[in-house]
């Protein structure tokens, strides 16, 4: 058994890394730690859990003297740093689910977030955590900094097309459609149901910090520069985000061709399904599966890509413990081969 | 491994017998029958499933010549019986869905479903599956009649209280909302997307099928008369019953007596939770529990009881599978012991 | 031209009343104020109303001295009581959509609301502003304080057969569901979006302030004494409240009696409809109306009402314009001869 | 006062045309038709109506003897051809609310609707019913084809940039998210409630008929060809189309720029509203407006438009109206100028 902390109960990545990490047969969860809710029950915080997680929360404090195999950060950016820090001479490996070492360097962080970086020497030995890009990195990271839900799909649907050069790297059209639990589990203006009920809008326009996350992303993996035109959009649903994704192909193409390529580096993967039309949120809710849909379109010589996955797991919880299994060495699905929940 | 059989894969109970079973140790699904769809993957049928569950549908024709240990009749009413007459002679279990063996006789099913029926012998050895209530017959039964969705939240928060003559047996009113999946997998008007959504009425009043069904057992299981004055109404969410239910005391009383007596009933039942405030469609969902909170008000002299449950799963396929590990001896919370989907 | 000013812009039934009196031939909004927005136009923090309404928005300081005939009180309760002080010696009539002015007495109030009343005064002189029961006390009135979104329903559903003598006074049980709105504006944890969609649950069990609005009104309506079971449960949409009101008869009854005595009470009233089956929130989704819908039920003995109301209008600011109508003389359907927005 | 006709009442622009007119002082409903419903009340049709247009459904058998101003056809595309036909010896003008004269010849439209025209010559005269651009056409017009609901957004978003010259003519990208009510009142698979809710989803990807609609207009008004690349989304929402729109510059730009191009075209229109961040879909719900927010990322140099109108009104019914006030000389905000209802 592997003992298992988690780092920030309160919000929605939290409580996702508890549910499915209930039913993972080689893991248990140690502590779960919330500085505002100690000696409180997780459960007093997120009631779907009474009766089956009534585990006790504690302060994060002494965290790295706890033995703890692995280490889950489901903290803000910001503050997920200092806790990097403070466990770099821990033996404990670290999934980070904030933002905070997911990019190149700390001048790019400290421009798109606005906010200055504690602890830079972590990009050096951050590894992204998209195991279909980074799986050999991974597996020896200590730590991993595990993608955004954006980026996730976002990234699965470019990487191929651009790592061929089959694209005109600097006209990227990254349209995505998220679900309301991205933006966290505290009430604002923009979540107030009659906001977003029977509603809809794009945001962040031009300044999403995602951007800079698939662009470097994508450019590093694939060793050329690209520049992304990334617009997210507020859906009136609770889980999911779809990706449309619009490419001009440099040299001509086809729809067999596209698919093909697809298939070579995705056709194994665990947890990317190649579909025939386009993906459904519904139809990955709850789990860590990416639906993908990579068409070409004669008539208008344009490549397309759809990606649909539920923020929460492959765009959060669900990812960083895929990420949790291949660093300790457990079989990939663990606990995360599950059937959506549809409808 | 035992041997499983799901006539009726086309539905909502198809889909979520197969989704709850997938994570089951004990058993196998051995067939799974469509007289539409045979040939085809069940994964065409329920594009959510495609590389998990792709299993060949295959024609029921020949089921009792299957070696099978359980077979679960996920039909409609009226088709289920015929199913029921064929296998009678088989030795596998049966768990039935529909509702066609969970009233006291053929008489009193066909005034409520205004049809006839075809196979009457089959409710004198029909079991009612509410194991909350049932488990010592179930474990014994050859064939259970597995409960509608409304009387499974209905019954649980009716019985202890008519049980020990707490209520006033005639004046009992259960306003019960449910989600959509309770009306099929089939569209029509009634759920065409925007004739619910962001909507709500009453429907069925006076005339719901499963006034008779609620009335009978709990009368049978406390061998006293009552009448229930019934109504549901449509929710625009997926999934979830939530049944507010007022009762008029015979005697003086109080809300810590109303909560021991629920204690004493339920506080060792793996499935159900005894909660402090409303329960909440969400803190069920795609789960097996029911979250039922009793209370009494003193300023009106009423007792007032509310219950949530999924209405596929403790409504429909959870319980049934339920049903299944108690009839074949594995332990019950096998396969159903999942954290709820919430968001 | 009636000059109008509406006291408190920033809230769902300040800008209903603008959407509403947009529309007005008579009137005309003198002054909108907001103590924290003046300055800014009303659709900067409406955008809706952009190009249409940007008035700008002034302090509340000195309106006693604008010569209005009529001002709204679109304000929170508790804050509203200052006004109508303040405004007792103006010759403005005022029509108050808080709850401070609603009830019989200081004593009630404060027991109800666990808030000090600083202007008993104003009760002797408020009339409660249900014009279907008090249309002639309205017409006089200086001060109307404006029915409570769930009271409207409730009230209608229930007056004329306590007026009747036709039910037992002491078990009424009203069982409500209201959309989202209902509990304003503002961002809370309990309206996050996440917190409500496909959810559903009961609220306010045994305390919600509007069981004492019903069981007073229809007490001091009726001349007889009653006692209400009030249930509120918040449900996943926008607007609109659905009421199902189940009764005992007293007397022998039938389907028949019932509706012909709806008829009496409702039948030429501009705003109810009565209805030969369940009303769906969004068949009055916008508007002024309300569909009720009483019936009997032979088998059990007991009568059900079911009534149907937008929250915002009939249940807040449509109402207050149709007491305006009254207070100043216009046609009582001015503004509000609206077709619902379905879907 | 006008005489109106509207053939076609089932669906929902049908019942749109209805709610808007019933407000028009200038305008009288005369007749409206249903072969399948004739001698039911309209409202048994669309119950919201109830008591308030309760007129009875005829059949439009000899509807060209009717001495009618002005008739709307509401009707699928394929059948409204026949009445074209069939009126066009009459002296009553047509709004045309099928796709059936959109395009610009029967070839084109053989191709992509996949059906024969029975009356190639209405595409001599038809006018494409889009006022911003074609208003003084519209004036003279005895047939006019009344836009699409996505065409109505993608075309306003995309026309003067292309007409100016602006933007690369052959790399047009647009994505649009629609309500459910864009795929009819019928209830079908695609709409049945538990397949959108929460549920989100791209279709008819490459083949939209849409697309050839908005690539022939953008292409007539500018007198340059175009290729679009348009992608329709299913959204979980009843109303409202949100049209995002991706361009490449074909010379150096800037915001400023784009917004005074915008800022000519439609400064002086009374639906368009010209926003300064992203439109919503609430914010012009149940109204005739459209509103648009052009933008330029420099650190991309990419342009994009987002815009956001009521595909039942703006995007159908309201634009007729809108045309109709424009071919019958009556103001033409009339019955059109209404606040939406948000929330």
């Amino acid at each position: 058994m592997h003992k298992i902390g988690i780092i920030g109960a309160t919000g929605y990545t939290g409580s996702e890394l508890v549910r499915l990490l209930y039913a993972h047969p080689e893991v248990e969860i140690s502590v779960i730690t919330s500085e505002t809710h100690q000696g409180k029950a997780f459960s007093d915080i997120h009631p779907q859990f009474t009766g089956l997680v009534d585990i006790t929360l504690e302060s994060a404090q002494d965290i790295e003297n706890r033995k703890l195999d692995l280490i889950f950060l489901a903290l803000p950016h910001g503050v997920s740093m200092d806790f990097v820090k403070k466990l770099s001479a821990s033996s404990a490996k670290i999934v980070d689910l904030s933002g905070d070492f997911r990019l190149s360097s700390k001048e790019v962080y400290e421009s798109w977030y606005q906010k200055k970086h504690s602890y830079p020497e972590g990009f050096k030995n951050a590894v992204f955590g998209l195991p279909e890009l980074y799986r050999t990195k991974i597996r020896k990271a200590k730590l991993v900094a595990n993608p955004g839900c954006f980026p996730t799909g976002a990234i699965l649907a470019t990487a191929p097309l651009l790592k061929e050069e089959m694209i005109e790297p600097d006209r990227i059209f990254i349209d995505s459609k998220t679900g309301v639990t991205g933006a966290g589990i505290k009430a604002k203006d923009v979540t107030h149901f009659p906001n977003v009920n029977d509603n809809f809008k794009a945001y962040g326009i031009k300044k999403h910090r995602h951007t800079i996350e698939i662009q470097e992303t994508i450019a590093y993996f694939s060793g050329k520069q690209a520049t992304i035109q990334f617009t997210p959009h507020l859906l009136p649903v609770d889980r999911g985000i779809l990706t449309s994704a619009y490419f001009i192909p440099v040299k001509k193409t086809s729809a067999k061709e596209i698919k093909t390529l697809f298939n070579e580096y995705y056709g194994n993967e665990s947890f990317i399904r190649l579909r025939k039309t386009s993906p459904e949120l519904k139809n990955i809710r709850g789990t860590n599966l990416v639906d993908i849909y990579p068409e070409y379109d004669e008539r208008t010589g344009n490549i397309m890509v759809f990606a649909a996955l539920d923020n929460l797991v492959k765009g959060a919880a669900g990812q960083a413990i895929q990420n949790m299994n291949i660093m300790l060495g457990i079989p990939e699905q663990t606990a995360l081969d599950i059937i959506p929940l549809q409808p």
